[in-house]
Order: structure tokens, then sequence, then C-alpha cells
């Protein structure tokens, strides 16, 4: 008993500080380990692999909306970089310089591309000629890196992992249909996959992309209350072609600037998963990105038929296509539960002695730690009721908690009462005008999260300063 | 006509210039572009899909043995890459280095990985302490950096993906294992996937991974006679765990070092498809690995229910799982063929008006370019069938190739003049001295490329000092 103990005690309490707790499942459940290099993160096995379940799902996604895949170089010229003047002046600060190369000193600065716009600009307008070329849909799937300060594991690092889609168009309306697709497929992946809900809407001009036109994102709340800017996708306009030069002609022969969109997310929605889900006891994975979905733990292993049994069982759940894990190690029964809800596994069974004896075994939940005992034999249709079961209670829940901790402000006073003492979403009109969003930060701390589709007139003014209102916004103390 | 002779003219013969011949390949299969990066390219789809098709059946072959992915930083401080001698002495001339970031000079220069094994050494000092925490076998998949000169797409880039398998172990003889079985693993893939025979065995001391005790190789001949070393396995013995301090507590409590390997298979291995299989049409993929490896081309695709049997067919192969795509672009049916043939497709079906009629279609292996005409309803079954006879055959080409190229030689003389006159693999004697191996080197042109694990005497003494002879050697010019 001592072992588990000490797995769990470890582990601050998310309502003692929710920060310490995020630090110490991260290190725990084993996802991430420091490395040498300031402001990089080292993902372990347990992390990667969630990260690699992340990537095949969306890539599926994505394909089917016909993006294609490319990879382009690491290094952007200086002079590159130069040439959108939002894009450089929002990125030139944080970037990394490589000077020297082979030996020599570099006449040209290279940077390591903090994000691709400029090198995707440069092949569409080598690649990109007629209407026959059109649309270009490409993606790639990297690492970038941008310079911080104060780093934190997912959230915050210097160099981080994503997805970075990069499409070109004939007209403003195909790119603008495009961006919407891309949003909705990220916001329709985390609902079904990662059993995250997602406030689907558009970010003010303040808070938009370097160089867009517009700005789209989905945002999550954390279990602290805390929102997560969780995946974006851009329209550009024709703002990148005409500084790139990316035109094609039409059928009539005649020349125009393509239309273009960027999306991204990154190995930052990890972080949601963690905090949206996780609780005292370590990660709490959703089953379908789960690298092991049911660990089967042996009680009394020793005895005989029970490792057999345990192995038998495994291998009737891999033919269903579950991911099983049979814990053998010489590690004490408590220790490998302690470890199975640590690492987030969504369901443990377990079998012993008298189980055996009884052709049953025992069924737990990670997420509710709910019980169940099971015939053996009917183990396989359990196990697939019982993740189905898991994966849409897990949303639930966290809709749940998301709608408990969203509330409704119709002045400032009141607003900056429940951002004071609510942690949550705060849905407040606004009159569109930079200074009372920025007012409205400077008071309270919390900012713009986003403009949502699905728009509501909650009052006619502008909390901030009287006027007449012109959307509602999500606003709340953001990662 | 005259578009799709434009196509495959603009192809250099690869008898009258094979260089030529694999730019003019790479070029017009869009396979790759050349970036506005000195020295680095882009992947385009159709070149990115071969690589992703690569990964795939690589790495779940990798994790059959039970390796683990993680993702390291691309950044090495230039005291972490200084830790082992022979190491740094190998990569220091061909890095990049990044010496400010986010507006500052840096303290401590990073250099961007050439390759990891610092990273990972650093890694298994901070996870490894005690014999439960092994074997390590861990992989990542990621690009690195390597400044050069000259390049040529997929052969030398500055900048190349690959990935770089990492292994600690307890004893000097599991990490022996690792490092064979690794190559294996490699060699087979090459076989069953690539359709390209290898040879397989050790490199001479001089030709060795920087830091490594022994280097194990698979070497492939290219069409055009030259060989290629398609991948690498490493046994570092405890070299690098003595830099570094990795060590661990045996069951007795004993400290001891671990037993490290290493071990990388890049995009090369595409430029190695390419030369091995491509002809003066084109690419020529084998099925395993063909993004695409059925296209379906209509002729007088507006004339009714051409277009609708096309879908159809497509519909049907797909559902067992084969690749398929229909051309219905307004392009001439004679363009589509010398498109497909170009990319590599390994069979296109035709399927035209008098098809529809008598219920026939027309398959075309692009190996052979043999066709044979079949009823619409036995395609899956012909499609099948074809597919796996093209795989089959391909890599019987290639051997048939390989070994009508492999020469062998028992004196200096003929040595030389078979290096001089017939492009190929020669396989020769030697002594084991560094010297003869220069002497060859500077005398004909060929480098030693490998001891092979199959070792026969074809004479008992160095075909160059005519001292006693301790191995065969495969000798060749090389990429």
């Amino acid at each position: 008993m001592a072992d588990e103990k000490k797995l769990v005690e470890s582990i601050t309490a998310m309502e003692e500080d929710f920060a310490q707790w995020y630090t110490d499942v991260v290190k725990k459940a084993e996802l991430t380990e420091y490395s040498n290099v300031k402001g990089c993160m080292i993902l372990l096995p347990a992390g990667y692999a969630v990260w690699e379940n992340i990537q095949k799902e969306l890539d599926a996604r994505f394909k089917e909306t016909g993006v294609e895949n490319v990879q382009l170089p690491m290094f952007i010229p200086e002079g590159l970089l130069n040439k959108e003047k939002d894009h450089v002046e929002g990125f030139a600060p944080e970037v990394a310089w490589v000077t020297h190369g082979g030996g020599e000193e570099l006449t040209e600065r290279l940077c390591v591309r903090p994000t691709s716009e400029t090198l995707f600009c440069d092949l569409y307008a080598k690649i990109i000629h007629s209407y026959r070329d059109l649309p270009k849909v490409y993606n790639q799937w990297c690492s970038v890196v941008r310079w911080e300060k104060t780093t934190r594991p997912f959230l915050r690092t210097t160099e981080f992992l994503w997805q970075e889609g990069h499409s070109a168009h004939a007209t403003a309306k195909e790119a603008q249909e495009r961006t919407i697709q891309m949003l909705n497929v990220y916001a329709d992946f985390c609902e079904e996959i990662l059993a995250i809900p997602m406030i689907r809407g558009q970010k003010t001009d303040k808070e938009k992309f370097a160089g867009a036109e517009a700005t789209y994102t989905i945002e999550a709340l954390m279990h602290d209350g805390k929102a997560l800017q969780s995946g974006t996708s851009h329209n550009f306009g024709d703002g990148f072609a005409k500084a790139f030069g990316v035109q094609y002609t039409d059928k009539e022969n005649t020349l125009s600037y393509v239309h273009q969109t960027s999306f991204g997310m990154s190995t930052r929605i990890i972080g949601a998963i963690i905090m949206v889900h996780g609780d005292n006891s370590g990660l709490v994975l959703p089953p379908k990105i789960a690298p092991v979905q049911v660990a089967i733990i042996p009680i009394q292993q020793k005895k005989e038929g029970i490792l057999e049994k345990a192995y038998e069982i495994k291998e009737k759940l891999n033919k269903m296509a579950i991911r099983v894990k049979v814990d053998d190690t010489d590690k004490s029964p408590g220790y490998k539960f302690a470890e199975q809800e640590m690492r987030g596994i969504p369901v443990r069974i377990e079998i012993g002695p008298k189980d055996l004896k009884a052709n049953q075994a025992v069924l737990v939940r990670r997420d509710t730690r709910e019980k169940q005992i099971v015939s053996i034999d009917e183990i396989p249709q359990a196990i697939t009721e019982l993740l189905e079961k898991i994966q849409k209670d897990m949303l639930e829940q966290a809709r749940a908690h998301r709608d408990a901790h969203t509330y409704e402000a119709k002045d400032m006073e009141s607003f900056a009462q429940i951002t004071a003492e609510k942690p949550g979403f705060v849905k407040a009109m606004w009159c569109g005008d930079r200074a009372c969003e920025d007012e409205i930060k400077e008071k309270t701390g919390a900012t713009s999260r986003c403009m949502p589709f699905k728009q509501e007139m909650i009052s006619d003014t502008c909390i901030c300063c009287g006027k007449k209102a012109k959307s509602l916004v999500y606003w709340g103390k953001a990662y």
C-alpha cells in the first residue's frame, strides 16, 4: 500500500494549486520530460502516443476534405520573412536565427520557422499559374519554434509540434468556405474524439493572426475555469498573394491574385485533454484517443491460470481492435491500479483467483470509478459498450461543467464581479471598438475569446462604453 | 498526341545522362520542388505520400519489435554536442548554429540537430536508474540538418526527413542483437515493400559512424551500377554511456554503464526507389508503396455511361483497400497515359465505349507495359493478382539486374579494369588495413560498401597488398 500512496500523494490536489496539479500529472503520467534545451520539452512515449492518435484521426479527416500533405524547409531566409509587413511584425520578435552553417557565416540569416505562410506563398507563386492549378490545399506536420521566456509543458514551449494547413483558392468565397470548413473539422474532432466541447467563433481584430483578414477559433473551458484557444483557422484574403505575387489566369485569361487561408492545431490540445478531463488521481483519457484503452491487472498473478486468462482476454479484445495491455510486472496490484489511474487508461479489468473460479472479472471505469462484475465470456461485449459510454459521458460531463461556468453580464459592474469571483466564460455585448476591449482586459484581466457563430443579443449596449452593441463576445481569462 | 509527347520527350534518356534523367523524373513526377532555402527541398504531395507510406509500414514493423516513439528538441546546446569526442569531430563541420533567439544573443550556441545521439544520451541519463528501466528502445520521426554544398533531391540535401532509433540495454549482447535486428527490419522492409534487394553487412572502420563501435548497413545497386547506402544500424558499446554517465544498478545493486545502439533510414530511400525501378517514361512504383495503385482512365469520357462505370469500378476496388484514382480531368487520354506512367502508378485501367459495350476493360502494367483485356466483373480479382505479380516481378527484376552487375576480382589489375569498365558491385578480398582501403579508393574511385554477412573466400590474399585476406568486401562507386 505504501507504493500506490506515494504515487498518488505526490500529486497536488487541483483545488489546492491547479498549476502544480497540472505539472504533477504531466510528470507522473510520464507524458513529458524536461530537456537541457531552454524552453523545449521532450515528449515521452505516453505523451507522444496521444499525439500520434491525434495525428492519425485529424489527418484522415483532413484528407476526406481534399487536404494533401507536403513538407517544406524548417528555415526561412530573412528576406522572405520580411515580405508581408504585418506578418513579420507579429513574428520577428520571437524567432530563432541561424547565422552560421557548415563552418561559415551565412550571407543571409535564416530563421527557424515560427509558422510557414511565407514559405507556402513562395511555393504557390512557383507552382500556381492557371485556374487548373487551383485550389491547392496543402498541409504539413512539423515542429515550429517561437522563443518563450516562461514555458509549461504542452501549453507554451519554445518548440512545439503542430500541423499547419495552407490553401490557395480562385475566389474569396471559396477561401472563406475553406476557413470555416477547417474550423468545423477541428471542433468536430475535439468533440467526437477528445470529448471536449468547443465554442466556435471569430476572433476580434485585436486577437487575430498577424497578416490575416479574419481569424476563427475554437475555445474550450478548462477545469479551473480558464479558457484555452484550441485551434485556429485564418482567412488571408489576397494580402499575402499580393505581397508574394501569387497569381493565376482564369478561363478568360485574366490574371488575378489567389485567396489564401491557413489553419493549425498543436500539441497544446494535449494540455486541454489534461485540464478538461483530469482529476486528483491523474490523467483521464477519452477512450477514442487513449493509446491504451484497457489495462488488465491480474491479482495474485503467480497463481495458476491467472496470467494465462489475462492474456486470453487481451487476445480477444485485440482482435476487436481494442488497445489492451496486461500489466504483468512484479509491482503490487495496488501500485498497478494507481499507475493505470495516473496514466488515464479508461478501463481496467481486475482478475484474481476468486474471479477465475467464478468465471468473472471486475471492470472499473477510470472516469467515475464505477465497478461492474461481468462474466468472462461477456467481456468483449461489455468493454465495447463501456468504452462507448465513457466517451459519451465524458463529453457530457465536460459540457455540463462548461455550461455551469458560463455566465452572462449586462454591465461592467457585474462583469467585473463575475470575472473576479467566478472563473469561467462570461458572455457580454461589445461595441466593436478596440478601446473597450483594451479597457475590459485592463480592468478585469479577461480577454475576448471569440465572437461566437451563435450570436444572441443579451443586451443592446456595450458593457464598457454603453454605445450600441455590435456583437456578443465570450470573455475569459486564458492560457 | 502533342501533349503526351511533350511530357515524355522532356525527360532525358537514362542511357544518355543518368543524373539528368533522375532530375527530370523527380521534377516531372512532381515529387519535389526546389525551395529558396539553399540546399533544402520541398516534398510535394506525390513525393510526401511515398514517405507517408514508408513511415506507416516501417513504424508498424518497429512497434512489433517493441520500439516506442518519442520527440526530442531540434536544438542541441554546444556543450552537449561536445561531450563525445569522435561524435563531435564527425558532425561539427556540417552543422547549422542558432546564435540569436527572442531578440537576444544566446549565451550558448545551439546547433540544429544533425542526429540526436547526444540528446538521447542526456535523456537516458535522467530516466534510466535501475535494470527495471531497461531496455529503452525509443525512436523519433523528424528532420535533421547537415550543411551541404552540392545537393540532389532525396540523395543529398541540407535538411532531410528520417527516423532515428536510439536504444539502451543492460548488456553488450543485447545491444548487438538489437543492432542486427533493426538492420534486418530495414532490409526486409526494402525487399518486401520497396522491391529492392539489399546486401546486408558491416561497414569497415573507415566508413563507420562517428562514435560507433560497429556500423551495419544495407546496400542497394542503382540502375546505373552505383551503390546506395540505404539504412544503417550502429552498435555504440558503452562509449556514449561513459561520456554521458548513463548508468543503471542491476539486481545485485552494482552500478554499470548501459550499452547503446542507434539506427536510421531517411528520405534518401526514395532516391533508391527511383533509381532502381524507374525507366525512360518516368517513375515506376512498387504497388505496396505506391500512393495510387490503379489509375482508371476513361476514353471518350463524355459518352454516356463511361464515367459512371469508371466510378463504379473505383468504388469496388476501394472497398478492397486498393488505392484507386479516376482521371476525369479534361486532358486527352494520351496525356493521361503519359502522366500515369510518369508518376509510376503500377496499373492503369482503360475503359471506353467499345469496352463498355463488350463489358470489358484493358489493364496495363506500368513495369512491363503488358496489356490484358478482362471482363469488368473480373476486375477486382484481376487487379489483386496483378498488383501482387508486379510487386514480385519488380523485386526479381531488380535482383537480376544487381546480380548481373556484381563482379568478382582476385587481383588489383582485374579490380581496376572492372571498376573502370563495368559499373556495379565488385566482390574482392581485403586484409583489413585502412591503407589498402585508401589505396583502392584512390586508384579506382571505388569505396568499400560493406563486409557482407554472407562471407566467402574468393581468394586468399588482399587484392591490394597481397597479404593474408581477412574479409570479403563489396566495393563500388557510391552515391
